[in-house]
């Protein structure tokens, strides 16, 4: 074959198409591993990452007079051809593999080398030159290389989630500012129960989700902590003395990251607990989503047989035999992708929980899980933003005339009548159908009309005062 | 100390207080096993199930030959003393313990033991004349004699909680029944689809509970699988040739179960498929609860801001601060179990992957589910019917109205106008507020009255027939 | 623009490039919908399965006289040609969508309603002609086409599944046949127990997934109810009289499968019993295949500071610092598989919870969650199978090495010198490093030679017989 | 009856015996909720904190001029009694309750108005002298006394959990420190990696569960954010000016917890983050719990069969049929305790998504599950602590011995030989069963012995510097 190399591992000789710069150990998984097909080049950020990790060692390993300046060189100039984009056709390793990230690291290993190649004037396969593993890969292991390129990644990754999310929660603060004097019943348990402010409503969506910055700031402080220069089971076997350091200062600076050093190198090697917290941030995101979904589709229940106190944007026909239907499809997207995203978190969970010994090798899952989550949850929000809360409308008037006509208004007697009448008013209300307002003080003159309208005025109805 | 004994095993000796039945072993789980402070005889329905086993098996092991009949008969009656429930206060085990249930079965061992003892007219504790291991638990290991009991339990268990949702689904057809003639409107993604009959929509409830009952039966004939005579790790090692058909024998007799043997006894001592099975429709019966409670709660909302289609009965006093208002309680309660149920499930998951080799160690923590779980949705279930379902009525008169002044009674002109045409009228409704009728017939005479009245009888509403 | 057309639905109207099949509503959908980037293609089966509905659909209705047969004929040789997969790129929405599935449903109508005109003699979008909804959705919902589509797919996709899952089943029962007659220990909770047979243990292997397949059948039966003629929330408004049993019977025909129409149209419109009922089938078996793996891994661990009893073939180079270093790749990647299952469980278990009324609106994740457990798990038991399975040796001699100096062996004395004893002799073993046989037979003088000999042949070890 | 009382609310009267302080809102309670069996006083501390809560609230009142001072005075003596742990068997209403905690609010209003009645000389039932709902629930609603109560107790027992989790750290440092010099095998994915030191392996332990008290703290933080004040759905409805701020300085006082309010009451009301995030670092915690209990189980597995590097205390037989068996029965027990937590988290999760509007009616689930998991966590946790990590011992020359003749030590040639030479020796190492030694110095002289002898020290291979 014309156009093709020859590579040898210790388990034998592989043929490879001459254009591939990645190797014999990608062509091995490539091979062995077809789970989902989706390819780890799927996440650019990730790729990038790994180049990231590949340029720091090399300028660390240079310095330390342990790899040779010009080999070094050519590293780190593939490093940031990889780092652009231009290779990312390469990375083609399964999402979810063995080998607890073999294969991603010797992918990127093995591209990394045959670029250098290529940039010192050598041809693909010439590892004699430069070697994925004495060279690309001199001074690490998988083991500190994978989880701390997938930190990177991890940590670029929620800065655009992180705005997405922000941006969700100012839409909800403008609908806040924009519904702050509409009258509206507040119903706890699905049951009437005190008059309220849209307004208020529509804020507390924004305080809701914008505690959840604060979590995922949280979550990338843990997720900064790296273990660069653990080596094989955090030992630092084969790493020059001061190497731990020199690299993780290098990767603050390729990074622009905060990126710190763990203190117990063993233990860093197999913890998990950041990913868990993480994926835990995204879940309680999920949740608190999910939550806020189902109430935008419940006040927009209707139009004539629900509560009908707001208006989504009507984006798309809602039923292929209902005319003029319209669906509320942009939260019905967002909860499901809520679901997703908590049951990801159980594959965290349980792929946390059966790390074993001195290394965690079910962090392939672990990505594949928190990369997805992270796209769909940053992709949900975007979606609920654009496509339904800014266009959200509420219908004033019906919202009003719901809490007029209701029974939970009584509640601001308490003060003056007491519980237990004010009970009693409410129980006669429900039977007979007849108003507050008639029972209070037409019937039984418990107040003046004075004193009624005193009480019951708008602002003191959307926003009470105590009155007794 | 004059009231008190002293035992002994491979690690030492023990005192243990005169009057305890159980013996030095079971002392040591209680000094060692205090997670949940919940012990074993909170399910009597489980230590039944271990001294049917322990009974069986001695008449087995008399038949065989293995086991002096004097003492085999001496150990029946004390299985049925014990399984009489005379001896529940000595089963203390907490429910999760390690040892993978041999603190369990050594409890029955003992206590058992020392109740053959006293009938044999020997003291506790001389287990020269009854021994807890050689005889008691004579050709059994705790690899087979625990999930026995478990599973025999577990069956026994299941025949009470398929009982109550039965009744559960009867009283949803009963008010299916009660309601047929109610018109209402039909929802789909909480917005107005069609109307139908308030009738359909409970009997629908009992039909979803009602396949429950089916998927019940499945798990009992999974549960009936059990692996007497297998002892240790399934080899049959200890116990005589015959021995595993003739125990099942005698069980099925003893528990009026039928219990089948299972084909690959190896296999059959480690696999908790039928655990999973099992949890898996409790789970599936929890998120139907769930749903259907979520819908009570939907149609009950109001009374006066909310659909208001249904009443639940009122049980008490809905809230502290907000005077006559009720709330749903019971459907708020089963929702919770629900939720309980699918996190137990979850347990009994990973408690069932956790198993290594020829035995899963795990199963204590899975009865604890199990049987907390069917518990639970027994009570649940029961609370339902007789607190809440039973007691319903409907808001008859509002719900017709809420069906008569909707959009979605367009559907019906689809054959006979589009559903383009149709789209437009319902769009026209939408944004001005006028009926369909007065759009359709009025405006466009798309339709002449008496075909309207033709279409939109109350026969037709509720139970559509097709009109071109 | 020369080559577009413009289409125009309730909400407006919008321009369309000529050579696409889909219409405004798929269109519309597109820009809704950007959640996980993975098209509705992906799962061809499922395209192919749609396209039954919708020729069984306009079949009955031909028959019964509501569809033109000239239209319906376009209609039905249009399908065939979708069914083959010939337009599968023009199923472009996202798989996880809002709308309970009609922008799916839409996708199918409007494609097929295009590929109908071009059949006809009719440009794309001449659908006075061929309409999507009014003729290609002619009696039909989303409500009933979109689930009974999936559960055609569903069915067919299980075929696969279980095909691959048998054999499985099958290199584990070859292994078994080969180990047969190798000697090792058995062990529970990681403790030496008592010696077995290692083709015990791989037949076991088999066993227990063996049951799979039974399951797997369940499922499939639950999944054949189908709620064609349902229509709108089950009330088959819009379905002429008998069409309910004829499209059932046509669709029959065209699927191969034995499809049951619902007895009760209501509950089966918003149930998604058995989706959860498959869901948790799914997660049996990725519990038991993560415990088997878990459990190669085990033996197959060391070389030299394990258990070593087997070998797994080795696939690529474990390590990229430790040299010669081979990973259980495979198992690895198949307990990650289970751990996404196991997540997509309960994604599909609060997807189902999370249905209200009349519908289940989140039945699209639903499908994706089931459809990617499904291809997930084909492909790891084939992987499992052909790069694991087939090729595992044993290290018999260092197998049965562990068996002959352990302590374990003096189980099988019992009946002849009670537990006591043989505890004593186990504690000493243990304390002294001595061999069971030395304190036996040599110190204590329990046993004779003969007697000993008689007892631990190697048969009656690898498949103990009662000796008393 | 002679000792008995009558008590009305609005739906009725009731009878109560007179030796009930509890009344008839509790009562009714009592009947409606039968689903745990287990009371809230299980819980003594929430009892405590809701004694707190309404004396803080009583002090408020009475300040701001809204509770008579005589009254006030009597309701915080009441408070000091029932916080006292007094009246813990009054506190009778099952774990699981619908109403959102009101019953539980009113079983605490109950009984501190007949304690109060009773120290101001009325009888109980007196309630025109101090009522529960109009003085001793005075400016409060269940909305917010109940949420605040129970972030006091878990934030109370959250200190007993830490300490007891703090405990176990420090015995895993100290055992760290003891096998400092003890030299293993390190394993990655079960296979033999590096040598390291026992001693970091269990340092690593420590350093894993320290991470745990940071995010303990953090918890604690976010549970410590209360709503007082904010009455129902946050409006303040019926609450004087200045009340919210002036209850959490008396909450800051009664406590000693440095309680924050929130600001913003109406999300604060409903919000569930702070449990989600809670449970989350519990399930965080038993994750990394289950895996060194996994870890534990597999070092000590054998005795003969098994990697046999520790040894952990013997508590009690292991099994009714192997003699001298001995299990690691305490991480087994800790294994399921961490699978009830991941359950109860998803519980947890289940129910935060569940709340609607403005009120989460399923917080009582929600605090059944974390009460049992902070209580079972402390309790797994002292358990592990002082019956096993306290008592074990390891096999260091065994340990070493593994070591000595593992393959994995070729990893330190890497730097001077490279990786495919390493390899090479690897796999022949691995395939003729030759020792690394060996073939590197004799057979293929690649070093001296001199050179061998410099690199594998015992200190360079437990503590490996770097050799080129």
């Amino acid at each position: 074959m014309a156009n093709s190399r020859f590579e040898h591992d210790f388990l034998g000789e592989r043929i490879l198409p001459d254009d591939a710069y990645y190797g014999i150990q990608t062509l091995r998984a490539l091979e062995n591993f077809h789970i989902t097909g989706i390819p780890i080049n799927t996440e650019p950020i990730f790729v990038q990452a790994l180049a990231y990790v590949k340029k720091a060692a090399a300028l660390a390993n240079r310095d330390l007079g342990v790899l040779d300046p010009a080999i070094a060189d050519a590293i780190v100039r593939a490093c940031e051809r990889v780092a652009s984009g231009e290779f990312d056709h390469q990375f083609l390793t399964d999402m979810i593999q063995g080998g607890a990230g073999t294969s991603v690291n010797m992918n990127a290993n093995e591209v990394i080398a045959n670029v250098a190649l290529e940039i010192m004037g050598h041809p693909k396969g010439a590892y004699e030159f430069c070697h994925p593993n004495n060279h690309v890969n001199c001074s690490q292991s998988t083991n500190d290389a994978y989880p701390t390129a997938f930190r990177i990644a991890l940590s670029n990754k929620l800065v655009g989630y992180s705005k997405t999310l922000e941006e969700l929660a100012d839409a909800f603060a403008a609908k806040g500012r924009e519904f702050r004097n509409i009258l509206k019943m507040g119903r706890t348990q699905l049951q009437d129960a005190v008059p309220m402010s849209m307004g208020d409503e529509f804020r507390a969506f924004a305080t809701n989700l914008r505690e959840e910055l604060l979590r995922i700031d949280d979550s990338r402080n843990l997720i900064a902590e790296i273990n660069m220069g653990a080596t094989a089971i955090g030992t630092q076997v084969n790493a020059p003395a001061g190497y731990a350091e020199l690299v993780t200062k290098y990767l603050r600076e390729v990074t622009g990251l905060n990126l710190v050093l763990a203190g117990d190198l063993i233990e860093a090697t197999y913890d998990t607990g950041a990913y868990v917290q993480l994926s835990g941030v995204l879940k309680r995101t999920a949740v608190k989503l999910s939550k806020i979904c189902n109430d935008l589709r419940l006040l927009a229940s209707g139009p004539r047989a629900g509560l009908f106190e707001i208006n989504l944007p009507p984006l798309q026909p809602g039923s292929s035999i209902m005319p003029g239907k319209v669906n509320p499809v942009v939260p019905e997207v967002v909860n499901q992708t809520a679901f997703y995203v908590i049951g990801a978190d159980l594959t965290v969970t349980m792929a946390a929980e059966a790390g074993q010994l001195q290394l965690n090798v079910m962090e392939p899952v672990i990505s594949f899980a928190l990369f997805t989550s992270i796209s769909y949850m940053t992709n949900a929000c975007r979606t609920l933003t654009e496509k339904c809360v800014n266009g959200i409308t509420a219908n004033a008037a019906h919202a009003e005339e719901q809490v007029r006509r209701s029974i939970g208004i009584v509640t601001q007697l308490n003060p003056i009548i007491g519980y237990e009448t004010a009970s009693e008013i409410a129980k006669e209300a429900l039977r007979t159908g007849k108003s507050v307002h008639d029972i209070v003080v037409t019937e039984r003159q418990l107040l003046t009309q004075k004193k009624w309208d005193e009480i019951y005025t708008f602002e003191n109805m959307i926003r009470p005062a105590f009155i007794q």
